[in-house]
């Protein structure tokens, strides 16, 4: 709804200009499909502004985001052939993130996901991006490797203008107050109901 | 979750691969954001997987798919000079599908979206596409300029492997009663309570 109007105008001293470009956090949440996918979908339009864009995959499986990593490096190669569009920088956090543990005990996990959201930390200080994509970063922060107050004030705080994008189910509730944005997706209908598993190119 | 089990395996005559297989009729539905954005993010899985892509935009505004646009053109340009993902066409109905009426009489707009889906069934008869994304179809549907009986029995019985993602609120009964994947985005906070307009890059 770029064009609609907004219900309220807000008493905190800025211009709607000035309101217009403050950066975004945004928490795409809920049981349904589609989270990361429209988080991706939102990096096509950043890419089209020209901002930097940082993914932090806290994959469940190495290969899950295999279709938007490889498009979204070529857009990556693209900008850097053409100058158009923006780069990429793609954060896989390996295997040790699964959530579903294939390999290495929890230990080993809380610690890859606190040294995950360190990097994003000093990426955020830096002003190294312009959107921040932290796949299923919810996760991490449901089950305590990663300290939510932290992640909130630290967000909250962020310099500049880097819109910050989060996914996963169960999202904080403490994220979810300092969201802008909130959506949640809710399941109505999913093949496997009907008996129809994942395919390539839908699924991952 | 492509790992995991469906919890009903169906009496259809199909082996496990031929169902997974199928091509899949997607509907994002819903009052709240990400239901083209998400739209959009298949489609980079889909590029990956080497599928052409057809985007049909029953636009709002010629500019409000601008980052899309845009990126998933550098991607098409991209698959032209390496060979690597699939051809992108986009498909821009003009103003003239704009539901909120800038220009033109209704019955312009009737035709336009009448012509824009001939060409769509034309497409799907010949497969031209291995991923169509019919952005905010749902509203020609609701206003009967596009009749649902057509679209559902065309969609139902388009030949090859043709997927196909529906967007847009308040997507007809038939329509998803249709559908393989109906997903609903509901808006739980947006910064424009908070009197934030939308801005370049996040909303466009």
């Amino acid at each position: 709804m770029p064009q609609g109007k907004p219900t309220t105008v807000p008493n905190d001293g800025l211009t709607t200009r000035q309101r217009r470009r403050r950066p975004i956090l945004a928490v795409h949440t809920g049981p349904g499909k589609g989270k990361s996918t429209a988080a991706f979908g939102l990096a096509l339009r950043a890419w089209n502004a020209g901002w930097p864009i940082g993914v932090f995959q806290f994959v469940k499986s190495a290969k899950w985001r295999v279709g938007e990593e490889d498009a979204l490096t070529a857009l990556g190669e693209y900008h850097a052939q053409t100058g158009t569009g923006a780069p990429v920088t793609w954060h896989k956090m390996g295997e040790g993130w699964s959530w579903i543990q294939r390999a290495g005990t929890e230990q080993d996990h809380a610690r890859d996901a606190a040294e995950g959201w360190e990097q994003i930390k000093r990426d955020l200080a830096a002003e190294n991006y312009g959107l921040y994509v932290l796949d299923e970063f919810t996760y991490p922060m449901k089950w305590g490797w990663v300290d939510v107050d932290d992640v909130v004030e630290t967000l909250g705080n962020r310099p500049g203008s880097q819109h910050v994008v989060i996914t996963g189910r169960d999202a904080h509730p403490s994220l979810l107050e300092a969201a802008d944005l909130v959506t949640e997706m809710t399941k109505v209908k999913h093949p496997m109901d009907a008996g129809q598993k994942g395919q390539k190119g839908i699924e991952w």
